[in-house]
């Protein structure tokens, strides 16, 4: 790859071959890249996960430093790659994928220089996030593109009722603060309403867990509260799917004859057999562009 | 603000616009008003809760006390002007906000006079509902509406659920009070009624459970009982939220071509492209009222 | 009520009324005899579990005696006049409630004769049962029976779903008694089938679990699969109450102008603004049969 | 059965019936063998948890010795009339029946010949599947097969779902491990990821539980977040089940006057009152083959 810069001849010819390769994901050879690319990424938290491991550590940690510094050295290597056939450089060094290639390779050189900052190696691990870049070019766009238009549809609700959620544990807590006192573990009102919010999310670990009976009254009204509670987010993201599901049969008619109301996957019209437009045609076009 | 009844002349003009500000959130002045409210509301929260953190009080008490006397002086000053300007004070003082504001301002100066009262303190965490008050005049009064009317809709059928419950768990820790006695920890019908809560809902907290294999093939039963009985509050919720979605669908329905089943994000008939009219217009308008 | 006997005269109309006091709640007369049970029921049992906590009944047991025979008593009378008013006594005692009935009465005696039935004792907070008897002829009959027809419609599918559950857990149950062995909790397939359903219904007491990093590995498997598991009698609820409900609207058409398709608490066609018949109506009529 | 070969005389009549009544469920005779071998399978499993039991295994481990070897010859025998019987015997012995019908007779006869495989035993309680086979011939297959069509429709929803949870805990467990460090329980990052697992699915064991007030702020926040992500597996598979229903509905139309919408459990024309064609028909003809 460094003799990129040689290859004057052909030259745009050249780096849009690159590009297609780096940034898409329908040639053999394009797929071959995004392969190999997710594989160096799985390895590379593999390692940063086992390193973390103190037996293992002292064990093979040479090992696992020698495999750190080559997949950072060809990380580093893609990130100037990407740099350089970016349109615009820049705007890829700010983009949410340009900062967490950076945030990627940064923590490794950072150790080299300030060795304080080793516990800043498991900063490494965001490289997982690198993944969805190259997932991003590929057939689940569509599906995770519809899930993610559901959230953001209830996003709002589900923000009111993160809000309502947050009042209501501070409250709780406060009062379970009063009820059961520091001497039952109760040490603090945002340590009440930490126990609140395990609680109330139904996760429960029991460190702290109330002991007098006053206070076991009022954590069984939060417990059956909390079941009730659940049931708003899943309605809210429900209701969306449902009503977008409702809305893609509707909206895809037959040509032929006008009828709507297909399933999802039907491919011909039930009512006078024609071929129904493709609905993943669109999906496939938008994934091209990056 | 003291200067108040000295304005005289113009006296409706100033003080209506005295309550267009305090009660309304449109223009800068009154969104300005509104902001810095929920700054102090979160401040004074922050003291409150910080304050009863056993090391930081001994450190930062002082500097607490006098916050805490800063913000109660103005909550006071403001709760003041709010029972002035209220068309009626009275039904101002006996609202859901009027009883919240003296709450949250009472135990300070209880505090001052009966020095027992120190643990009614944490009352003062109730202030965090007068944020609600806030975002009623902001935007979110919209979504909010739908969500509780949806619950309001299904109140009674949670109610039922509830009620269902409550004997369930009754019948299941008296049960469980005889299979694994008082030995295993589960002293009284009260306190096995109480694991019964907690292992229904899922939390699961840990500090009662069934040693005995009766009692953990019993527990299996109720876990998995309790898997399925968790499907029902939210079927519930789904099923109201899922039916107003397809009401306000419905219920659109183009000026111009009558075509409905628009969604729920359309702004322009899907059939003849005329303008819909604004589903959120009347919130707008509802929201302005007090 | 001894005295039912004597009143010779008039008797099918007396008999009848006293059936309509016990087995109807419309009147007033009948309302209040409601009331007065469900009274009585809620201290009875109050009464049996605040029995079970030891400090109380060393302190009050003999008040809570008095308590308890004063109701058996009373229990005993209303169980009588039970039999004697229904239509077939034989009928009554057979059927859900006359089971219970005699259930929430005969620990009390069986006590006095054989000493070492204290323990059955706790077989009196069956009485809570009794209170559905009460609620059966209330309003609240028209939403049960909409949450008990969604329940029994998908109780098929459910069954399928806890049965394919049931043989998911004993299968991970097993794995995971073969990975973390007797040494680190999991002393038998029995209880590593308990531990996995503690896992997969998201209870997590946390009295036993998993120890070894493969162990960990396998436990976060069934975690995120349960995650996904839950889904599905959610699913098949919600989806049975959506249909409900469709079903419910569809059905409901305008008598003048034929359009359906009204909310459910809408009283007036939306179409034509004709009256649109009572949904409730026939519930009133089922809920006065016993 | 082991006469089988000597039936020469209307060989391939004695051969269909025997195949019928092992791979089908109509008559009684075929239904008397299925529950016969449901019967064997679940006695089989009790015997292999029961064994487990250090407990009982001592007490009884020469009657349950018994029970096992001669399950599992007539176990032998039924895979090899099977193996014999099927139409393609390779065929069904790589099928998934097939392999679970060997695996489940294996672990005895390894256990014979080598002395260390006692820990396979266990594998036994695969046999647990062997009860699919039989239920997949009766009635149930219906609604199994409903479910199953949800599930897989939307799997690649919860494939992609599951993928983002996965990269969401591996990137909080490491942020964990920076915020808590080794000293409060969170020794490695794969250790910190098991918790971000518990945590995010509400399993909440509390083995590890955050101990620093950071690292709790940090958890609770997890715990929040995961209340919203658990409503979208369940918002997927139920918008699919509705969707299904609907679909159904709308399918199913009157052979005589054409209107569809019928309930799912109609049997008559909702508009005419014709009989409309059974649902469940095209069911029963597929369960009929293997």
């Amino acid at each position: 790859m460094s003799d990129l810069k040689d290859s004057d001849w052909e030259w745009s010819g050249f780096r849009e071959k690159c590009r297609r390769i780096i940034f898409l994901s329908n040639r053999p050879a394009e797929k071959l890249f995004d392969v190999l690319l997710i594989v160096a990424i799985l390895m590379s938290i593999m390692v940063v996960m086992l390193d973390s491991v103190e037996p293992l550590r002292l064990r093979y940690g040479t090992l696992f430093n020698w495999f750190e510094w080559i997949l950072t050295v060809l990380f580093t290597l893609e990130y100037m790659v990407r740099l350089y056939l970016a349109r615009s450089a820049f705007r890829y060094a700010r983009s949410f994928f340009g900062v967490v290639d950076l945030l990627s390779i940064l923590p490794t050189y950072l150790d080299l220089f300030i060795p304080g900052a080793h516990y800043l190696m498991s900063l490494r691990v965001l490289r997982v996030l690198r993944i969805f870049r190259v997932l991003k070019m590929m057939q689940f766009v569509g599906e995770a593109n519809q899930l993610a238009q559901a959230v953001r549809a209830s996003a709002r609700k589900i923000a009111i009722f993160v809000f309502a959620v947050v009042t209501l544990v501070c409250i709780l807590g406060s009062m379970m603060y009063l009820i059961e006192g520091p001497e039952n573990g109760y040490t603090s009102i945002p340590k009440s309403v930490y126990w609140a919010i395990v609680t109330l999310t139904t996760v429960g670990y029991g460190d702290i867990s109330p002991q007098t009976t006053l206070g076991q009254l009022f954590a069984s009204i939060i417990m059956v509260t909390g079941y009730g509670i659940i049931a708003v987010p899943t309605g809210i993201v429900t209701a969306e799917m449902t009503r977008v599901s409702r809305v893609v049969e509707r909206e895809l008619s037959c040509g032929s004859c006008g009828k709507d109301g297909h399933g999802n996957d039907a491919r011909y019209c039930r009512s006078c057999g024609t071929e129904l437009p493709d609905r993943n045609a669109s999906f496939a076009e938008n994934a091209e562009g990056d």
